[in-house]
This record gives structure tokens, sequence and C-alpha cells, in this order.
């Protein structure tokens, strides 16, 4: 049995492989090309999408593709489905770290702290607060009731912030699919948590933009093909609603001339919010080794992807 | 009866005044130093702590103080006892933006945010963050039991941190004042929130820093005079402890010059965490007038403070 594992992974899961598997461990785009014919498990990780692909092009004899990531926006998936290859990913393993850069970002911008930041740069003592939000009896809505929309969910809560969830069936208290669009002035939060599939492509574009709060912030740690982004720049140029705290954007990275970098209601924060931990690559191998026992004994996968609904 | 209020109150205030009430409204120091003599209750709470102190030198009829601040140090309160008057603060009315504002610190030095602006504001796409701390499964131990305290321990419970309670009566899972400091080096984050006074003024010197894990942070949001700045200075600069989120400072405010600017793991908040909210004004009025009506009919007063233990 072939395995095709990041080198990063290789101290937290070669004292655990079976005695039969043969591990081959990539260190860059070359060698995960390389590596990839012949292999019956892949954990193709890399920096860019590209390199991914192109090393899934050549893995020949493929039948499990693990990811750390939660995304699997960049994966054909139609070619995966008719090649019978079962995918899981990382769901769950940076939900921690991203339920907390959300409240940070939203902390942040009820603050105004980016204005204080500046002035310690500037070594100048601010007399009064550049942003007098409290969270406490603001409302968020929280697209996607995924592990991480679940975590915002709680955090939010301890800060008598009112919560509601959108998710496709939705629990009592939550809102369906169909049902949050004519909520949404509601909302001094707009939280996108969704997945990036056919379905949230452009979910927030010009007319939802329009229905928010002219106060309101859109909060993005989806996927930046969730919003029209071209539609999100007219709205915080013309103040149309308070801010956007995009972790997320629409090319990655974002040209350096792109207008999201000076507006300044936008806050950019490079996709840095999943990584911003240092147990990912802890929690990916253990997920990573459990899936690998389950595999060898037919047992169902742990984050085993549905590649119809692309999640 | 004579009442001296601040002009900025006015519009919550004189509504709801008694009939006999005669309110003199200041806008300025001078204001308040010409209106205090004859002045049976104060609320001459200003922005420089001497204009407060010459005002109240003035204030030779006094019976009642009132201030929309938790913290009382800047008040000559021998003198106050003396006289009998009595003094009444606004504890808990600036609890919110202030637990607020420490987990936001919190988050902020564990996810490395203000380099993440600084790298905004150079148009730069990060490749690795800058932070990869996650507040879960931490620990924090908060020295002051009060409204602030109690409000930053549910938030941080929330983020899965583990947090210990220092108080003068500890209540089971609380330390007391004398136990605090052997357990000082379990902690990943120390925050102060206890009252400068006579006791706890330096609270935190060069033994307490020593003591603290190398990679603590220390969040000030008590009275610069709590901790032994010069010891505190010395810790950073020599990286004895992992940073300090400090709202505030001795003096305020900090001189450009001062190394607290420019260390790399100091945070300066410029006493903004009280400020950073917008409901100040109506909360200290909704008191102040939940006062007045218990002032007239002899009833003890809401947040009476113990001029002896200073809070």
């Amino acid at each position: 049995m072939i395995l095709t594992l990041p080198a990063l992974a290789r101290p937290l899961l070669e004292p655990h492989l079976p005695a039969d598997a043969e591990a081959r461990w990539f260190a860059s785009a070359e060698d995960a090309c390389q590596m990839a014919p012949g292999a019956e498990v892949g954990w193709l990780d890399m920096y860019e999408a590209r390199d991914m692909v192109a090393a899934l092009e050549r893995a020949d004899a493929l039948k499990w593709l693990n990811t750390i990531y939660a995304g699997i926006d960049w994966m054909p998936k139609d070619t995966l489905a008719r090649q019978g290859v079962t995918v899981t990913n990382g769901a769950g393993i940076n939900a921690i770290t991203i339920a907390e850069y959300v409240v940070m970002g939203m902390l942040t911008i009820a603050k105004g702290y980016r204005e204080v930041v500046r002035a310690q740069d500037r070594h100048e003592w601010l007399r009064s607060p550049p942003g007098r939000l409290e969270l406490a009896e603001t409302s968020a809505l929280i697209l996607g009731g995924g592990a991480i929309g679940s975590l915002v969910r709680t955090r939010l809560a301890a800060f008598d912030v009112a919560v509601t969830t959108v998710r496709r069936r939705p629990g009592p208290g939550e809102l369906g699919t169909d049902a949050w669009r004519a909520r949404l002035g509601e909302f001094d939060w707009v939280i996108l948590a969704a997945p990036a599939t056919a379905e949230t492509q452009g979910m927030i574009g010009a007319a939802e933009l329009d229905a928010m709060k002219p106060d309101a912030v859109l909060i993005n740690i989806a996927r930046g093909s969730v919003v029209d982004q071209e539609a999100l720049v007219t709205a915080l140029t013309e103040n149309r609603i308070g801010g956007a705290f995009l972790d997320v954007t629409t090319p990655e990275p974002l040209p350096s001339d792109h207008p999201l970098w000076t507006l300044p209601n936008a806050h950019v924060t490079m996709h840095l919010s999943g990584q911003s931990q240092s147990k990912m690559f802890q929690r990916g191998a253990r997920l990573f080794l459990d899936n690998l026992a389950r595999y060898r004994s037919g047992e169902p996968l742990i984050n085993a992807v549905d590649l119809d609904l692309g999640y």
C-alpha cells in the first residue's frame, strides 16, 4: 500500500504507520508530482491550489484523498467522483482558531483597534476612542452551521450577542437557506462561514449588501467566491455598509494595487485565520491516523466529503 | 438643593430632576470651580484629575460626590471621609466594554494581529501568521473579582480558557489575596482588574514578573500604579515575559519617548477601554438618577464607596 504524504507531517505519522505501508514523503511540488503515481492514499496539501491539482492529476491509483483544509473548492470534484475516490477534509481542525479570529475581527472593528495600533506606532496617546461599539446587545447572522459557525455562536453568546444561524436543515431558532435574505436588515454582523459551492457562489451580492443595515459589518472566513467582490468594493466605497473583515478574497494573494487594501472600512487578514494556531498538523495527523485505521478495516471515514454537495 | 453636574449629561438628567433641585451645569474646568461652592451634590467628572480635585476643593457644602469612573484613586479620600461626604462611583458602567477590550487584547496578541494591520498598511499579503496561539486550553489569572473580572471570566470561559479569580474573600475555586503569588507560574495570562489602593500599589513588581511563565502576557486594565513599571519595562526588554497589554500606564499620557511605545511586546491602548462604548453617559445618568431618588428618601446609595478600602 503506497501513501504519498507531506514531509512536514512525517514525525507525527511515521511512527504510527502500519508495517506494510510504503510512505513517500514530499517536500516540494515537484516531489509531490513524482510521488503521486501509484499511490492508493494521498495527502497532497500544498500552499498553491495549482500544485495540488497537478499532483492529483498524476495520482493514477488513488482511492482515498485526504486534506487538512476544510474547503475543497480547489478539487476537480467531478473527476474524483467519477473515479470513485473517497475524499476526507479537515473540517473542525481549524475551527477553533477561525472562531477566535472572527470574534477578534468583530472586537477590533467595534473598538477601532487598528487606529490604536497606528497611534502607538506614532507614539500618540489618543484622547478619545476610535470605536465606541460594544458587542453586547448587537445581533449576528451566521451563514453556515458547521464546526466554525457553531464555535462562533457559543463565543458570541458569552458576549451577549444575539446569534441567528442559517443552515440547510434549520433547527429551532435557526433559518433555512431560503429565509435569511428577507431578514438581512436586522443584523449588525453578517458572518460567512459557508462552504464554497455552486450554491453559495456570489451569495452576497449587491442586493444583499443593500439589504444590510448601513452600519452592519460583513465578516468572511469562508471563501472569496461567496461574495461578489466588485459589489462589495462598491458598497464599502459608498459606505453603504459599515465595513468588511475579509480573511478571504478574490484572488489570493490580493494584488498590491487592489482597492481592498486601502479602503478604510476594509480589513484584510490574508487567509491567516485557520493557520493562526500551532496544532494544525497534530490535529491533522491524529485525524489522518484515525481514518487510516478505519480505511484498512473498511469502516466509514470521519469527515468524508459529499462531492456533490461540495463539503 | 444645589447640584453641580456635567453639561454633557444635561439632556439625560434635566427632565428627571425634582422641582426643588437647582442644577448648575458645568462645561469646563473653570465652570466647575465656580459652580462647586454651595453644592450639596456634585458630579464633577473631567478628563484631568487635577481639574476634578480643584473643583472638589471649592465644594464647601458637599454631602454626596458622584463619579462615573470606577477608580477613585484621584480623590482626596481622607478629606472626604473626614467631612463625611458620601462617594458613589461608576463600578459596572464601563465593565462590559472593558471586558470586551481585555478579550480583544488577548486575541490580538495570540494572533499577532498588529502585524496583520501593519501588513495591510503595506499592501502585503502575509503567507504565514504572525501569531499561532489559540486561547483555547490556555489559563488566565484574574486579579480582582469585581464587575470587570466577573465579565472577563464568563467571556473567557466560552473560549475554553481556564480562569482563576483572586479576590479578598475567595469563593470555591478562587484564590485569596495571599495565595496567588505562589501560583503565578501556572498561568498564560495575568489580568489586573483590581482597584488602585495602598494594598495593590506596585503589586506586580520584579519578583512577580520573574515568577510568571516566560511566554505569559500581562494585561493591565486597572491602574498603572498597580505595576512597578520600571520592572515591567526591564522584563519586556529582556523578554522575560511574553508581552504586556497596557490600557493604563504611569504616567498618562505616556511621554512620546517612553520605551513602552516601541517595545515590540508592549501593547499600549491609552486608557481607551472604558470609553470605548456609546452608553457611558446613559448608564451613568440612569445610575445617578436612581441614586438621587435614594438620596432624597434616605436610602443607602448604590455603588457607595468604602473610602478606607478605596473602592
